[in-house]
């Protein structure tokens, strides 16, 4: 049974948001995931927020951009934590995105992550369920481990090659 | 029976939308007024949009800040004209209430005004519904004409009295 | 005879400002297209405006970049709504179209759409139209539902094929 | 024993950031609160992220302005879920406070609310502890239910007295 | 006969745009000053911009605020050079008034001077008369003179008070 | 001998600035062309502007990106009008550049045009010398009659073809 | 003798600039501090940067608002490095102070702190200062060490009395 | 044994960081170069600024981009003086890489330069270990020479060519 939900307001934002995904994937975490717009289905974004907590999800994800409003909406609906991704789209250099995800009022909180920012809102799901999953929260321990280590490897090889010959190797 | 619809996000924003109902008396235009939260009253805010045709409305004027989303959430459910007053708040510039309201999604427009234009949402509407009411257009060009002689009227003073009087005065 | 008249600052629009008129033309709503300058053709843009009404028509919509005056300078000479289109240039993001057309003072509304956001201000002109037009609203709300089912189509597709399938097949 | 921990930059954000505190407060979740500087503290900020899981925190709400790097630096050194609240300064309308919050690199999320917004820090990480506590979720949904109740009756006064008499009364 | 017109868009901008009056005074340089609304009196801009060259005026300085068309307008119809004053309002930081005013097209100046900066634009009338008065580049040669003396008066105070005492003082 | 001097930072702003040249040239105004950084050559961007008006120049265009300080800097030292042209480069959406020239303070005037609008800067030295130069004014009369009429032959074209056809012949 | 030069382009920004004099005084490192203006008395400021070097100067603070070209200016005449304090005033949000600043053009660095921060400017020079000065930096070292000591005993304090009695006694 | 250490938070920093090497290699400076993230490598962050002094360096370079905190971090653990390079990334045109870097709190300043000006920061440092090394002084007076020379040399063949032939030449 799906523990996460993705949510995105148009399949153009699937290349951002499949991020998401692969985390998820790669902590074996179940999830669904689909479009739904809060503009042009408002009906499927109530009944989809609305049920989400009887069908066990535990965590939304919703990404949008310009007038980002599928966050807000969702969240207006659900007690579910709602994770928002502002999609950097070609205008005002993302900041519509951002600010109408992020400027939530009082009593409906949006957790916002960068913009186009979708793997870090998969690692924020998994960090939510941790609170109550010991597992998921090692799991992530150690993932946090490898990205030292890959940032270290990497250090490694610059201090290694020169700063010339690695832009050259792997520029 | 009301033809206009004004709402708001919270009573905090009446001080600037009682504008839009000033304008809808001066030109004798049936309206109706209410607070709806689109993130805390969402089932009012669907039920006020679903019902509004029904109702009698033909615009809506809708006003809200920072991540104002109530405008968008309205037009989801109706195919009433939607006029946006991006309220401006404390941060940002008020640049958060804009982008909110103006950066729609295809099919799904707000017809939005200035920050804090809620003075100019009234006179919208008043146009919107002009078009097909020739008493409501006449109306709107006396309005423009005692607007260009309150101009004319100051010009008039500013260039009598000279400057610096004018500003003793009148400043 | 045309009953909106869309008009735009410089041919250089056209390929953003013809989304306008093919809404338009999906629903069979008379309209005229040209292109009009502020500034450039000051005294055709006075003209347009005062003879709009005269001419049959009921809204105009206008496209400009940059400093965008266009729709302003043809609201001060019509009763007519305007709709305005900031038309996003590659100069700061496309805020300067935006401020520039939205930012009206009181008595003389622009009612603006998204940067670029040409097909709603077709659709914003039919909601208009609609408001004492039945079979235009009825349409409306059809072409509302085609998008719902647009959404749901994607939707359905998405979790049919899984996100990385989908991709691979539609991204 | 405290399940979230508020820390913030400086004392000048206690008047901001007690509004978390007073949601948990509301709540019945044990919290603590504390002033720590990412960059005059640093050895504290290590030492309170290194040992915030052990010591049995769950969340992390930290809130900055300006140069805003709390909330990062403790989600490099802990597991937990780190929520910011970007405090708004007078410089750069907060811009710099939300940016330097929000935008987070791949690997570190953190869950950043509206600028000031504390209130929805301390909801977020109720939200949070709700998706493995059953009762805190109940109580969450009742708040959401409350606030609902409060614009209701706001808006039932507001029809009721009008809204020159709701101004006089209440504005 | 004045050689320079001043006009603002609302009697609101004077406090602002006296200073361009009060250079011109202080160089005995004629002018005429009004109040038009590029918006509210389309025709007397257009009557006032037609007239300009006729009436004997040389340069004209507009200042305006938000959507500030005035400058860009009255120079559609007149090829004097036109001077801009981007009136900064409570909105935006000023950026819609700046944008609107200096983002002029090809074929259409208008030259901007800072926020708020009718001094400045002053003076620039005076630059520009001068570039063929040349007892008024020699009276603006003594006035740059006397501003270097007030700064250095300025310097030799604070470097003899010391800084704590000028601020005492003077501060 | 030359009347105007166009001064870059660099000569990368060549593409850019060669528009006023061109203008210049068009009107047969003769102008002298130069690099000089205000940063790099501190030197020559004073001794430029020291001699300027001795040399017989009448107005000086300069055109910098980023900290675009050169206008500025040369206005310091000469009594002759600066008109400020802002280089768009690819950072800050040219705010940078824009926000650099034109907020000089009181005292010291730079006549800003738009973003790269060096096309903009060569015909408001033409208006400036046109000031006291009937001939040049009456040419600018003519070249702004040329420019409306070819907005007119571009709307004769656009009404004719209709907007699919203009598309494909001249999109 | 003094080892750095404190400049502010205008005596109102000597309320902030002070800080920076507080901090040399409380290192006992000597300074000086005037006022010079890049625009109204570019030949100090010439010759201020050019006789830096041989006056004994070893750093130079620069605070300047608005088109804020003070630092650049004076780096263009002298090898010493030179710290910016970009003036945050009413327009902008500060954002031109900061641009004209930090955004020099490559080979004439400004090294830039945060608006207003003339603190840190002068903590910068202290900095730079100490790379050549043991004890200089050893009284850094305990400077930094008395700032933790001063957040510890804030924390202390805030954990001792609670948020609300912090608030009441301190707030 | 380096005198500076270059740091960036991804080795996609490098070729922009790369021109800080170059210039210190250009001025026989000793340097060192790495990368560490202040997020995902913050013991790693710690570790060089905690130990940096006592390795022989005197000035740090540090380039971020987005949430840009590594200086600042770096900052928090040494007393050397830290120079920041602001990464230019696709969102926000760069402002949240600038923000994040330039606006630190009281305390802890971070000497930041422009938007990827990698080149700028080693120049910094020159001038900062030039302030008592004056062979270091020397050479950059000379590198300022050669700086001017080239300019010189560009106007020059600007003045030859004609800027028609330049551009074809040279564009």
């Amino acid at each position: 049974m799906a523990r996460v939900g993705i949510v995105m307001g148009s399949d153009s934002d699937l290349p951002v948001m499949k991020e998401a995904a692969e985390v998820l994937e790669e902590f074996a975490v179940d999830f669904e995931i689909t479009v739904i717009s809060a503009h042009r289905t408002p009906v499927a974004a109530e009944e989809y927020a609305r049920t989400a907590e009887e069908r066990g999800l535990e965590v939304i994800i919703a990404g949008a951009g310009k007038a980002a409003h599928l966050a807000g909406v969702l969240a207006a609906y659900t007690p579910l934590p709602l994770i928002g991704v502002p999609i950097k789209t070609s205008t005002l250099g993302g900041a519509d995105s951002l600010y109408s995800m992020v400027q939530m009022p009082g009593g409906v909180p949006v957790a916002t992550v960068a913009l186009n920012g979708a793997k870090n809102a998969g690692l924020l799901a998994i960090q939510i369920l941790g609170t109550a999953d010991k597992k998921l929260r090692d799991k992530f321990k150690e993932y946090k481990n490898r990205m030292a280590e890959k940032v270290t490897e990497t250090a490694a090889a610059l201090e290694k090659l020169g700063y010339q010959k690695y832009l050259e190797e792997r520029g």
